[in-house]
């Protein structure tokens, strides 16, 4: 970043943060019209070091652009940096902005499951993770930190689901969202039919008591594991479609959280191969 | 529960209902004088059906009392049963009450952990969860839950970790908080010293390199898994003194949530004992 690029900003209805303007509402509604928030020090790290997505700007409270400096050496010649007061942030913002650290990204252009999986490389060994109805953010960025966790190389998602782009599913994946690769689009089934053209086995993830218990199986070279909406989980027919795989538990106790069942699947083909 | 023990509660400042007012705050300073609260139906029916601590009310919307009457048969006898027009229940609560549904039970007298050991029942096999300085809410229900899901006996926390019992802990146990045993105070070493001494053979889960791989490790008969503070993970002096043991997961990627990685290695333990 060079000197000029740090801009201060003085009132709150000031034209050039209206991409910061009432947050929490904006979340609600995904108004933020082919942008991304991202909000605190770690995940701004991630956007500007190892992020895939262009950054349209910054927006800091005055009292962090001492302290962030090492960070803001990563920020792309050209892009502004909006400076204000705690005040003024916090009434752009439309609530105490107590991190002072903001930015805003552009989505660009989305690629469906489909076309997203003929155009990635054939790796030999990969792994999927395809997520169907995940309506709750934290689930979402809970998966996505999880995928990064166990090397998987992408996240599939259903139209369903929710964008992984949401401010606080960014916060949960630890940033995660920001640099591994997904695509969203279509229904659950079409994101089975996207990874088995491109040669996955998939394995849809189920208490059911009949599906085949994970700690036995063999990891192929190429898979695809399908999580289901917490609650209902995966509904049959989906499940018919693919290998239904169980993680052993207590008779009685209904299941873990989603993504904490995505994190023993992943973790078990992560170790599996070395 | 009898017709009796339904009592109409008309004004918010009824002192019938006051171990419900300002819910919210009383968690912030833990207000509850030897009480908890637990709220929404599924806890409710944990609660009565599974639970081992004592009821001391409920305090139901009245448009709840209808659809709750098979888990209301479980309410034992002499324990009132408040209802009240939403509005007033909302007014008591200090938030909207959307889900109408509380109840007040007592915590009893706390065993410090060495003595709950001792007093445990010596199984041949057992597996216990450690908490050390676990300070967010979520995680310790989310740690709950988890252990409940893949059978461990008992959970132990050191005085620093947050109360299991807190409204929402319990709520992301999935009621796990209310029946599974667990034990809380002192150190984190002093819950190591408390298992060893019952002779547990403690696994430190830590991300060093140095740590043994988990899905290598043979499961002794009584294993003691001791998590640590999410962030800092636990200090060297604590893993020096257990199995330092390591979740392989890709380089560069600094950990899992630590309740994501309490799950991974209690659903190693429960599947190596078949």
């Amino acid at each position: 970043m060079k000197p000029d690029q740090a801009i201060r900003i003085e009132r709150p209805d000031d034209p050039r943060v209206e991409a910061y303007v009432s947050l929490r509402e904006r979340d609600l509604t995904n108004g933020h019209g082919g942008r991304f928030i991202v909000e605190g020090k770690v995940t701004l790290e991630t956007l500007l070091r190892r992020g895939r997505f262009e950054v349209e700007s910054l927006f800091l409270c005055e009292t962090r652009l001492a302290p962030l400096s090492g960070i803001l050496g990563h920020v792309p010649e050209g892009v502004p940096v909006y400076v204000a007061p705690q005040g003024v942030m916090d009434v752009v913002a439309g609530f105490a902005m107590h991190r002072g650290v903001l930015a805003c990204g552009r989505k660009g252009k989305s690629v469906p499951p489909t076309e997203f999986l003929r155009r990635a490389p054939p790796g030999e060994r990969s792994t999927l993770l395809l997520l169907s109805e995940l309506s709750n953010h934290d689930n979402v960025g809970a998966c996505f930190r999880n995928a990064a966790a166990f090397g998987a190389d992408a996240v599939l998602l259903d139209a369903a689901s929710c964008d992984p782009l949401y401010r606080k599913a960014i916060r949960v994946s630890s940033g995660a969202a920001l640099w591994l690769p997904f695509s969203q689009g279509g229904t659950g089934g079409g994101l089975i039919e996207a990874a088995e053209a491109a040669d996955y086995e998939v394995w849809a993830l189920t208490p059911r008591a009949n599906a085949a218990p994970l700690p036995s199986l063999k990891v192929p070279a190429r898979v695809a594991l399908l999580m289901g909406a917490e609650g209902p989980g995966l509904p049959a027919e989906m499940i018919a479609r693919a290998r239904p795989v169980r993680i052993p538990m207590t008779d009685g106790f209904d299941s873990v959280n989603v993504a904490t069942a995505a994190a023993i699947a992943l973790s078990h083909v992560f170790a599996a191969r070395g």
